[in-house]
């Protein structure tokens, strides 16, 4: 469609946009986002309270745009909307990875497509300083490689995400996480310098020192100069994961926390946020960090970010501050959205949610992780729970770069943000993967690289334009999950590449997810096992077929060393489904000693190469066990005899082997 | 590979680059691009003259890296190497569709890939001046939709261009192709405005008044404030298509050119032409402009840009000056690298260049468009070569848009940048694609989209990010040829979206010339036809296979309404084949009438649908008439045979309706 660039009259106009007032000039927190549409056999009214809501409202009637062989058409709906959190954000770490200005404009163009509201950027760590200061130019200048945003970028920035009804909250981490800020300037640190851009990942020892006066006077400057060019009321100030260490090393700090009566380190940072607050105040700034920076001299307004679990929510809440809710939204740990989509600030049932959650937990991590259910004192009290402002999903960039950040975050960060706007109610998680396979193709045209940075990747591991089965094979593994990407490759830094196999993977096979549907589908049709077969075992003579070409493509290059094994682990599944799939359609008890076997195959096809998984694993488990379990399905209920096989597949996962203890 | 930051000690490195001078501050047409490559068993060693030598030799070390299953490595070479033409560019046209500037730098990423050093930016022209001016501020302010150039992001462009060794010629089109001139400027125009941008693609009439000297005043100051910010000593002032419309049917300009002896609107556009050249001169700039500027008073050191045949580039050279050839470089007409590579700005034999390139006319061209053998006249005297500087690739923007552009430019562009800097005589067509398929997948790695977009679009067309079928089509069918989509969609304008099946299909399909080569394969293997049988097997078998489904992807989409004709011509395209090659393979000749019937259908077959047709029509025909020639076979040599298979399958082209004579 060619539409009109002039305006219809409004009595003429298929869509008519009525806003009552233009509202703030900057996205401000808790504004009315409200919108209501209606759509009939002719018109289209948005009516909302200011433009904010109206852009809101304009993203749902692109989504609700639809086509079928007579043409394009909008359903006819009237509705009412409105987001249940007025915090809807999205942490992008830039300090780690540098990420240049167009990669955080489409990022934000994909945020306003699902109606977030707050660009959090982590603009400092150990690894780099990313913002131009002109006080202390050092700091960029020593602290960056090279790689920050100048003032006037930031203000277009700034701009461009207020365009979008997005405040942008800056992040100047401190006082641990500084090794960047202490290149230029080591007369900050808590022992002396020089100190060197950190090119590791991990947790480390700079910190400033909080008990010199010089410290306060440059944090002034900085702050000052940095609060001229963030007009939100709120500057986070991390104040995570300070280890303390040089601290404890140094006789003087040691002598100012004895004379001062700070008993500890986290008395000490404690004395240091309060510092801060007071300059941020002077500066006509609230305070936002960590769930850390808790204490009781945290002043009011200020916003915790609480990341290690629910309990500090609850917290801080009870305490009376306000909090938004990070746990469970680590989009860096490659989970699958479902998981993040379950997770919720403000639960109906806690407890439920966690067992809900840990349906989702990779069956990689089965005996590793479990969501506990929390204690009493870890659920936002009733009375409390309008102090919870939202959530933020966190993308953390030890593992992205320009090329592949969309990737993490979309499409997953859709479901985040619908957990974020709409209803607590609004549950259906097989509901959601239908939408978000729609939006991660709307979310493309907005230039999002999703989609595409794995192809890409796949090319040039290939050599070729048409990867073809080596395509086959990315689409079914996925990342290793949580830090194990770091623990199978201690190597990693910050300069190596990230364009291997495990950066074309995506964080969720949906691949792995429709298989698991069409194994779920034959088990729930005893005792024919009928429905999906033939979709199941097209797939897995795929799977075989491809073999040849694919160990061939894995051979013939260094890039894809890594992953040789992964060429034959995919026969043995094929096979194995297949053997399997015979036993259930042919309704034959598998001989002697296969159903061992088998799951032995398993076990050694799904280890990690090359810090990827394959993601069928599981649902091979379960067509083992279900051969292996077949004469037992007339005897019971369908449904029972399906969640025993599933139990039992459970069951089948190996346990790791226990640490020894020292 | 993780490559370490910092230098190695010279004797120890394993690549050593040796540069004797800096070089010029900026690029600088004829500078000494050359290198010499050494890389033995543990050394790699490049020498230049100066620092754009080395550029362009560590584009080709980049060209060299392999990988076995062994690691990645070096092959051993001796090279030394320099371009053939120094003037080796790409004409960009910013004005008829915008593109920002990551859509220029990506593509000088490419163009530096590939040794390229001139980029040409078409800036004005009727549909948006994309410039701004200071002194001149409602030129960019009412002509350009607000998508235009700050004089910051010029220099910052040139600037990126001149870090690749790549000069920026800037292009002011006038006297014609100047309506976003005229909407602020009315008072320079022919006849009185108002004016407006002009939406349509076409030739217009409005045209800068050469009679007033207001007008000249304007250009002095206009053409003096783009001196200042291009530092290139050409300027590029378009002079092509003006129709004199305006001139003709105003009073004052036809009394103008009676008292000043003007016979007619050529003698007073080389009058135009000389008071402009005097302004360039005054700003310390040469003139470069279309062919249409060359006249016996064209200043010396002026740059004649060749693009509607041969001649002028032979009469450019003849009469003095300087010249580059676009004329066979037009990357809109759609064409095959094979053509733009077989266009030689200086060839040994220009008849045989000619006939060269009519084998690579498009089937659907053949009654429509041959290369003429040129005239005497339109040759390059022996002693006129030194003055024809080289070449410039076009990218006119009627049809593309900064997320087609790639995919029209690149790979085929690679072709032609290696015509400009190889020796005439690397003319191996088969081992240009084999080259071009590896530079492609390398070229995507400095961000350019071109193979992403086409399946971006798919994607968004298929409505899922699977478009399987769809994907199989689109790769099968081209763009039609030269400037048939204008002519096959006459609603096309400047707003109208690039989101249809023929933006998603390259303009040369790879896939379909694979597909000839397995017939050529089949057909030189008399009288078995064995070889290249059971790849045509499967492809043809893959496209009956697809049919259901595609039938059902076409039938979802309204976007997708045009085309839904391809997916029935693909299935009878797919049975055709497959019955000739059950003829070839037994041994049985056709039945009675199945010659003409099949034929036939593969006419049907051929029809262009949304302006895109698919490109295996004639390889189709090729099997149809070898399947009918197969009982004579036996009685040829097999070379003979199948030449006259392929003689008879051109003559098999429908012949277009003979236009009605007036």
């Amino acid at each position: 469609m060619t539409l009109s660039r002039e305006p219809a009259e409004p009595a003429k106009a298929t869509l008519l946009v009525e806003v009552k007032a233009p509202g703030n000039p900057l996205p401000t927190l808790g504004e009315d986002e409200s919108y209501t549409l209606e759509i009939d056999g002719t018109h289209a009214t948005l009516r909302a309270a200011q433009s904010v809501g109206a852009l809101r409202g304009l993203e749902t009637v692109l989504q609700l745009l639809q086509g079928d062989r007579d043409g394009w058409y909008l359903p006819a709906v009237t509705l009412s909307d409105r987001p249940r959190f007025p915090w809807r954000g999205l942490l992008i770490d830039v300090s780690r990875h540098w990420m240049p200005m167009e990669v955080l404009e489409r990022n934000l163009d994909g945020m306003a497509a699902v109606k977030l509201n707050v660009l959090h950027l982590h603009l400092t760590d150990d690894q780099g300083f990313r913002v131009e200061s002109r006080r202390f130019p050092r700091l960029h200048e020593q602290g960056s490689d090279g790689l920050y945003f100048t003032h006037e970028q930031l203000r277009e920035l700034i701009a461009y995400a207020a365009d979008r009804g997005i405040r942008v909250v800056p992040e100047f981490d401190m006082p641990g996480h500084v090794s960047s800020w202490l290149v230029g300037h080591p007369e900050l640190a808590s022992i002396p310098g020089p100190y060197t851009i950190e090119r590791k990942w991990g947790i480390f020892d700079p910190t400033l020192d909080p008990t010199r006066e010089q410290v306060y006077q440059f944090l002034d400057g900085f702050l000052g100069e940095m609060a001229a060019i963030f007009p939100d009321p709120w500057m986070h100030i991390g104040g995570d994961e300070n280890t303390g260490n040089y601290w404890r090393v140094n006789p003087a700090i040691q002598s100012f926390m004895a004379s001062n009566r700070l008993a500890d380190s986290h008395a000490l940072q404690t004395y240091f946020g309060d510092r801060v607050a007071k300059l941020l105040q002077k500066h006509g700034k609230k305070m936002m960090g960590w769930e850390e920076i808790l204490h009781s001299t945290l002043p009011k307004g200020a916003v915790v970010q609480t990341w290690r679990g629910p309990k500090a929510l609850a917290e801080t809440a009870r305490q009376g501050h306000t909090g938004i809710l990070s746990w469970g939204y680590y989009l860096d740990h490659m989970l699958p959205a479902a998981l993040h989509y379950t997770v919720d600030p403000l639960p109906a049932d806690a407890k439920r949610m966690a067992e809900e959650a840990n349906r989702w937990v990779p069956a990689s991590w089965y005996h590793r992780f479990r969501f506990k259910p929390p204690e009493a004192s870890a659920v936002v009290r009733e009375q409390d729970a309008a102090r919870v402002l939202g959530g933020e999903a966190c993308m953390w960039a030890e593992y992205v770069d320009p090329e592949t950040l969309d990737s993490r975050i979309w499409p997953r960060m859709a479901a985040v943000a619908e957990r974020l706007w709409s209803p607590r109610e609004v549950t259906d998680v097989k509901d959601m993967y239908r939408r978000m396979a729609r939006i991660s193709v709307q979310l493309e045209e907005l230039g999002l690289m999703h989609e595409r940075s794995g192809d890409l990747l796949l090319r040039r591991l290939a050599g070729s334009s048409e990867p073809g089965p080596l395509r086959v094979l990315a689409r079914l593994v996925e990342p290793v999950k949580f830090y194990d990407r770091q623990v199978q490759f201690k190597e990693a830094m910050q300069g190596t590449p990230l364009t291997r196999l495990v950066d074309a993977a995506r964080p969720e096979s949906l691949e792995a997810r429709a298989f698991w549907g069409s194994v779920d589908d034959l088990l729930a049709d005893t005792p024919r096992f009928d429905r999906g077969a033939d979709q199941l075992t097209r797939t897995l003579h795929q799977w075989r077929e491809i073999h040849p070409e694919l160990a061939r493509t894995l051979e013939r290059s260094p890039a894809l060393h890594e992953a040789r094994p992964l060429g034959g682990a995919l026969l043995v599944l094929a096979e194995t489904g297949l053997e399997a799939l015979s036993y259930l359609r042919s309704g034959t008890a598998p001989r002697q000693g296969w159903r061992e076997q088998a799951l032995q195959r398993i076990d050694e096809a799904s280890r990690p190469q090359g810090q990827v998984e394959l993601a069928v694993i599981q649902p091979l488990r379960e067509l083992v066990l279900a051969a292996a379990l077949q004469p037992e399905a007339p005897t019971l209920p369908a449904a029972e005899w399906h969640a025993r096989v599933k139990t039992e597949a459970l069951a089948a996962i190996p346990k790791p082997p226990e640490k020894k203890k020292k």
